[in-house]
């Protein structure tokens, strides 16, 4: 690690120059630093003679979040850069692609996807996607299923196991969602007008239970190589295309944990609109959409995913009757009570979400939060009790009355 | 690795001499190669001055069990001196001191307990061991506790998981006691006339799902730093002493993998005494002390763990309500569906015990496997439903019925 340092936008072209069969020799090249992340570095490189283009990330020592204090491994570029890897030799069309590396530099030279937008932006912005769910659920399925030991040798995804190991990134996810939203934090952030639902959180002891045995989950369950950030942040979208980046937190982990990301993330859009109650037809729409799109994320994943254990697996007790039924049941469970935990972070911990944050008038900010706090606490509670991706909607739609009222 | 090569009983004697402490220079040492295991030279060395004694043991790069041809990692030396290192640490009393090692040798330098005796060869006899409960009670709660999430920074417990993992070892676990007894395979052993039982084993749909569910959860849950191997050949003992040896199986796995290791090879035992449904007094007794070791050994373990977990878990989430007994119904469920997949693999699978392959009379053989195999089926079919350790000891007689006829 002595060689690590910093790029400049300097470097960073220099860098790019020297990769084989990018650019040529009279490439002009320019180079930003469009990082937002708290976490690295992002250069976009660009070549003014062509339509060319390349992203450099780096991975930084710290997280800026919270200065330079809290410190990080590089080696999660690594692991990232690894993961990416394994995504894209998976599900090509879904990921970005690995043109170099270089781990002393904590550094991954990938495909630019600039002509893509972030979800969570075109979300906010009431964009439709009609083929995500598809496409989301063909990434969980196969990145999920090829990685477990339901296709792969034992012994070599005990290798796998070992690769993957990501301690420090992995403690952000305990910290923030675990820990810190459940009892008197630093780390929490939020207005003083929700304090009424951060004690809720703090005392209520059911909730706890929950938390603890899908904190337990998230420690302990080496399922399958998982994303594991997977919000609508993490994902670059078109109405036709779908790329998922960002893979930082990969470890080996329960497969619902990405799963419950991204209905969690869709269902923080849900309860950010004005209307989430109102009569106006256009949101009523977009309110059915996202719902629907909860349900397909989960029925896209489930098809998919049972028909490569039909097709694929090398599991010797993959045929035992009713095991398929039994995995299946235990991811959605997951899912939906990961989902929940993400919901209420984002609301009351560390690191909120534009969905709501952004949310001019400060009334109806308020509503949109005490909503998310409503469905994820629900989703929390009760994820042990569901048994379909419908069950999830309905928990969406019994959270509603619950929700605190806005004082 | 290029160092590695077999000791003789010279190099033993050479390597123990070079140890400061232990021998003085004019010892009289005296070395035999005691080694009774499939995968490992034993040395133990004596002092004719002195009463002095100590166990060199040496990791064989294969198995002898199937010859030569079964490969196995050398590292497992590493991880076996770390676990005991581990183990002595947490519970001095109960496991043996490591004195010296070497990782190119594949050695471990440790205490000889020759004065004790291994279990299995005292249940054979009819021994009873009143303090193997208790012992073996504190070890696993502690082994298991101190190692796992509930008491280590996540983090720490992390690079202990890599620490540990152990592919070739785990793999004789997956294939002989998750595999093999439930399909055609050549690692199969058993005699013709149980061929009707090990038709049974391989078309028992409602066995697969539970065996399915029980080998996932050996490949995924990163509990505790299991032993991994924890049978009666595993324990030696006298009737005031225990002392658990052998962890080379050694990894991060499900907590009731051990116990459920020990209860099977109770019941193995249990399952053997001739008289099982006699009326012999005697016989009664020492088959009513078996049952009550089993669920004394659960209680003993739990009143344990939950007495660590109140006074020692740093969990944040350690004090939700009902979490601690969530945790210990798993642990129970584990050990039981565990226990019964350990009893039926002995029985058909490769390796036995010699507390049923012993029996000379071969009825009362064929009468002590069908009985084995009525139990561990019981034990297995039932894991999920059972809420006490005395549930345990009822499924047991319930089986008692169930055992196939002796023909």
């Amino acid at each position: 690690m002595s060689t690590y340092h910093p790029l400049t936008v300097q470097d960073a072209i220099s860098l790019v120059r020297g990769i084989p069969g990018h650019f040529t020799p009279d490439a002009q090249l320019e180079c930003k630093e469009i990082g937002d992340g708290n976490l690295n570095l992002v250069f976009h490189i660009t070549d003014r003679n062509s339509d060319k283009s390349i992203i450099v990330k780096q991975a930084l020592p710290y997280a800026k979040v919270v200065g330079e204090s809290w410190p990080l491994s590089l080696d999660r570029a690594r692991i990232e850069r690894e993961a990416l890897q394994v995504q894209y030799r998976l599900c090509p069309g879904l990921a970005p692609q690995v043109f170099s590396y270089d781990d002393d530099l904590a550094i991954t030279v990938m495909e630019d996807l600039s002509d893509h937008t972030i979800m969570r932006k075109g979300l906010i912005e009431g964009q439709a996607y009609p083929l995500f769910a598809r496409h989301i659920g063909e990434f969980t399925a196969r990145t999920l299923f090829y990685t477990s030991d339901l296709y792969l040798n034992p012994q070599e995804k005990k290798e796998q196991v070992r690769k993957f190991i990501n301690p420090d990134l992995c403690k952000i996810t305990e910290d923030l969602i675990f820990d810190d939203p459940y009892r008197f934090s630093d780390n929490n952030n939020y207005p003083d007008y929700l304090e009424d639902e951060a004690k809720e959180l703090r005392e209520n002891g059911k909730l706890h239970l929950e938390v603890a045995l899908l904190r337990e989950a998230f420690l302990t369950r080496t399922e399958a190589l998982v994303h594991g950030d997977l919000h609508t942040g993490s994902i670059f979208v078109t109405p036709e295309s779908t790329k998922v980046i960002d893979p930082e937190f990969a470890y080996y982990g329960p497969m619902g944990f990405d799963l419950g990301a991204i209905i969690g993330n869709l269902l923080l859009n849900y309860a950010s609109r004005p209307g989430w109650d109102a009569a106006e037809s256009e949101v009523l729409g977009n309110q059915e959409r996202l719902l629907r799109m909860v349900s397909d994320v989960w029925s896209e994943f489930e098809i998919r995913f049972r028909k490569l254990w039909d097709e694929d697996a090398r599991d010797p007790l993959a045929k035992a009757p009713g095991y398929q039924d039994a995995y299946v049941a235990k991811v959605l469970r997951d899912a939906c009570g990961f989902a929940g935990c993400k919901m209420i972070r984002r609301i009351v911990g560390l690191s909120h979400v534009a969905d709501i944050d952004t949310i001019a008038d400060v009334k109806l900010r308020e509503k949109a939060q005490r909503t998310a706090l409503a469905i994820g606490k629900q989703l929390v509670l009760f994820n042990r009790t569901i048994q379909s991706g419908e069950d999830i909607v309905r928990l969406v739609k019994e959270a509603e009355p619950l929700k605190g009222a806005v004082k």
